[in-house]
């Protein structure tokens, strides 16, 4: 991963420009044999120019034969290893759905589930209620006060929700209230070290007011919570790599693992296109040393299972790109988080294609296209997604010499 | 090397079936400038066809330039790194002819050597006897019974044999015993620590019973001692990969490191063929989501130094490779624990031509040929050997995704 020791002795606070275009879960295998993947498949006279100039390559998300989370997979290519900085359950859920976790706060997932009379719990998820139920019941629960922390909710998909605790003298020394097994009530938050003791007692006063808001509103009348963490203090963009980094994302989640990493999150809408994306980008250029571009559909429609419109989706970054061309990045990264295979249908571990574009800096090979078999034969190799970065500053001349 | 913890975290109880076939010392080098490797030269229309279809790479045993020996080598291609998983010198040789190491045994190896009416060793090796000699030594030497100590005993080659022993309280804490310099009377068994007294003492007990059966059966009328070593605890296959795996080999070395990793030990004969070997497979196929198998006479000429003996052992895999294909494997492996050039007559350390054939999650590459040269070119690129049970587990759809 980036030595982030060495990366504060050599980043520079001038140099190039970055732009990192990240089509999430890029990767792909051929539909059948001898035919093409999405990427290969798909019409990219933008992106092959690009391979042709610059350096292509294939990066390794976490470990071979590692099939990454979005989570992990993006911690990889902001160059920190996902398997030393691993982000809580709780963490990851608060930020996935939207909800901004900051040092000190405890953020913890949540699920909604039906308890009898006598408080036990007959269905761990509520019958899989719906999202738009889920939503509902969050809102019963959204004003409760607890003296000397402030809480935040937000429901996620179904069944499912997340907190963040704020306040002083927090802990994520808690366990979960979820007794996993059916025939159980809910427990109350026990705290797992004397550390956690007040945030446990905060916690069973926000479930007995949850479990008197939510009687009577069955299935959904009760919740548990699992998974209590803590920001993880990743070292920010700014100290280790001297970047003023800013994110465009349309997902929480992305935006959610940027601020992690200390960088600005740009306003964006859902309904955002990728073209959408890409001028929110130029509008704000001129303010950042580094711009991360997030583009979420290739993942999906991989994770459908439809190649086709994952090739579309790879066609209309293509045919945008101009716009983030006209910029004059010094350096431009294209790449995925990992690969989503539409015969898969789900994250792989597959290596992902890699294009390093930097006039003047970045070695030509002789890729003549992008895409995964070119890929193989690139300047870059295969490589460790948490060592980008570091080729990202070198090849923008932010990355003074080591040593005499 | 594979990652145990996370191994554990992510193996599932159930997907794909795996074949490992090994070919002993497969790597070669061209006999002469512009020449064939033995891999390259030898006719292998079903491996081409695999390479074809899957991914190539090439594997690096323990690192580059390391040309490691077969027990190392296959604890690498099992997953365990041979730098961190060292078993001893002792445990080697006695698997390696074929006695069983089991947890809290010791093991070590033995050399016959000749000692003068003084008792000072006139010859470390007691002139080369022939493995005939050293069997009829060790036969004197079987029923030797010590209190408290259960002893096997082999005769290895040559003037070798190894020994095991299993009691309650054995240490490995005992130095060697032999004196190395010639001159010099064998050293008894001293403890090299505390915890080794008792085991000292046994096996100088031992040492004298072998000093009065072997009296006047010259030149092997001593024994000298080296390497005691405990079983290394490794890592079982159930337990990292949740896999139930069986191994077929015909040389007792691999079945012996096979064990240690916890595979079962398919019941083989000495004159088992490769076709043999297959058929074994076969059998116990339904039995197993793992099957290793070994092929030795890649390795043995190679080391011959007989280029056109070992193609035509490649050939004979090749030709039988139907039996295989035939069970449907998932995953099937091609590659060797090391190299072998013909022209070098021993180990080396060139990186392993390796070929993984999974319908469906193999990236199919442009290799076009199975061997060295065309696997620089492969999707799996050059990779540590101990990478390979990862990409096996994943390529199997045998493990979870990383992180959310």
């Amino acid at each position: 991963m980036a030595n982030f020791d060495l990366m504060r002795r050599l980043a520079l606070n001038e140099g190039g420009k970055i732009i990192l275009l990240v089509m999430d879960g890029l990767g792909g295998l051929p539909r059948e044999l001898d035919g093409p993947t999405e990427l290969e498949a798909a019409n990219t006279p933008n992106m092959d120019r690009l391979a042709r100039e610059g350096s292509c390559g294939l990066s390794i998300p976490v470990a071979r034969g590692i099939a990454p989370g979005s989570g992990p997979a993006h911690l990889g290519l902001f160059g920190y290893d996902p398997l030393v900085y691993d982000i809580g359950r709780g963490v990851l859920e608060a930020i996935g759905i939207g909800l901004e976790v900051e040092s000190g706060d405890v953020a913890v997932r949540g699920n909604f589930c039906t308890i009898d009379e006598n408080g036990i719990i007959t269905d761990r998820r509520a019958g899989r209620i719906p999202t738009e139920e889920g939503e509902k019941r969050v809102e019963l629960l959204k004003d409760i006060q607890i003296e000397g922390v402030d809480i935040q909710i937000k429901a996620g998909e179904g069944y499912r929700f997340a907190i963040v605790l704020r306040g002083d003298g927090l802990s994520d020394e808690v366990e979960d209230t979820d007794p996993q097994l059916p025939g159980l009530a809910p427990l109350p938050a026990n705290a797992s070290s004397p550390a956690g003791e007040k945030t446990a007692r905060l916690v069973n006063q926000w479930l007995d007011a949850a479990r008197e808001r939510l009687r009577g509103h069955e299935p959904a009348n009760m919740v548990t919570l699992r998974g209590f963490a803590t920001d993880p203090n990743l070292p920010k963009y700014k100290d280790v790599y001297n970047l003023n980094a800013a994110c465009v994302a349309v997902y929480p989640m992305y935006k959610g693992v940027s601020r992690l990493v200390g960088m600005n999150i740009i306003d964006t809408d859902p309904h955002d296109t990728i073209e959408d994306e890409f001028n929110k980008v130029a509008e704000i250029w001129n303010d950042y040393d580094f711009v991360f571009c997030h583009v979420k559909y290739t993942d999906s429609r991989g994770e459908d299972g439809d190649f086709d419109a994952k090739v579309k989706v790879i066609e209309d970054v293509d045919q945008h790109l101009p716009i983030l061309l006209g910029l004059n990045p010094d350096v431009l990264i294209i790449t995925g988080d990992h690969s989503t295979p539409a015969t898969y249908r789900a994250h792989s571990w597959h290596p992902v294609p890699t294009l390093l574009w930097a006039p003047g800096t970045a070695m030509q090979d002789r890729v003549e296209a992008f895409g995964e078999r070119d890929c193989i034969h690139g300047a870059l190799g295969q490589f460790a997604a948490a060592d980008l970065m570091q080729l990202a500053l070198a090849h923008a001349r932010r990355l003074q010499k080591y040593g005499a």
